[in-house]
């Protein structure tokens, strides 16, 4: 069992819920989302932060997702998150989200850091290092 | 009862719903910006067109909502719009959304024309008599 | 300018933007219920703790909303809300949507208490009590 | 190349984007389950029609998405869908997203049947049945 050392805690709300009681399945992306970016903001890289220091920003290339158990509406849910492999310009992500002891979603995303034109583009030094404290171990 | 005349069609997906068992209350909000889209696209002022020729866009500057009955999952509704109010810079716009002859909610809608910066400007000639064509009657 | 005793804060993150570079009008009603829920869950009326011991829920029935300012990504923003007026059935609350001292969007909004079967009910007497320590003066 | 031989068409609004002025990548997986929707009601398997007849549901299990290329505010996009496999209580569906020739996101896409209670069930047998009207080939 891999150590996923960054916690993103958040609450289910209605918005987040559909119509067999429980979360919409694409919804965990967001919450996947806030994670890396709480993440990502905790190293100085948040969003705009990068945009302005270096002209990047970072965008979902591939994600692997499986649901083992629903979460539902006033959960409080963790998002654990830990950095699987840092590439030359990608970044890959081990995600899961835990109600209590319960695993509910296991997710595995590529991030592909892109310039301003959209296109891909190498990993700033300065990010790749911190983003590195944030291994598997 | 006022003629509206303009009318998009729907279908209610899981995504649109909540664990209450029917459509989330914001969502209503996305389902009459399609439908106004589509009306301004029908005149030839699509979002990207009147970025591209006149550089403006649209941003609702306020709304008021009425909530009569709720939709549900998988049902098929109707938007019809109508421009109440054409003003200097803005469009006024009842929109109502039907399933069947059930009004189940009322909106009225303020536009506010915005320039490249997000400022206030007055709305194209072009567009001023187009959209009058869908006017409240 | 009425005081609104309750504070709810959250992140802006991009699923709560759009292509206008801002926070999609319909996503402040999401923030905004999110508050609602959460000063609901401090008097211990939360989302679930009503249904099982009331058999009731929370309905919008009608919401004016005033958007001033957009919001943009990265923003950490602060719902205050206020309950302007405890009905038979319905509470009334304002809420404004501030960034610093910048409030972006004004809304008032009517909520009818609803029973299982989704028709308007009295209000139990242990939440009127406790709904109107938050009160707007 | 596979054969995918369900069509689903819709139009890209400013509520599926996101300040990068692109799709924002969770909003792929409402456009896929809009797309598998429609395909289980044309062959008399809706939403509510398997809950009513059937007492079953659908629920993603796991989905692996590859993103290849952006889409964009007032895109046309077709998601293109088959099935590639019906096991005993699962459905597995590929679902490309295109936008004319362009294909954009790939997705594999397993979904269990569900009884009432939210546990896997067998498939009935004509859900079976007609579902492999759509397989790949």
């Amino acid at each position: 069992m891999v150590n996923l050392p960054h916690i993103y805690t958040l609450r289910v709300y209605y918005e987040d819920t559909d119509a067999g009681g429980i979360v919409y399945y694409a919804n965990y992306l967001k919450f996947a989302e806030r994670a890396r970016s709480e993440l990502l903001r905790s190293i100085g890289s948040g969003n705009i932060e990068v945009m302005v220091e270096f002209g990047i920003s970072f965008a979902v290339s591939s994600c692997a997702i499986k649901y083992r158990r629903p979460a539902k509406l006033d959960d409080m849910l963790e998002v654990r998150t830990g950095v699987a492999k840092i590439g030359g310009a990608t970044i890959t992500m081990i995600q899961e989200v835990y109600r209590g002891s319960d695993r509910l979603v296991e997710m595995n995303v590529q991030m592909a850091c892109l310039n301003k034109v959209g296109q891909p583009t190498r990993l700033p030094q300065k990010i790749r290092g911190s983003v590195s404290s944030f291994g598997l171990t």
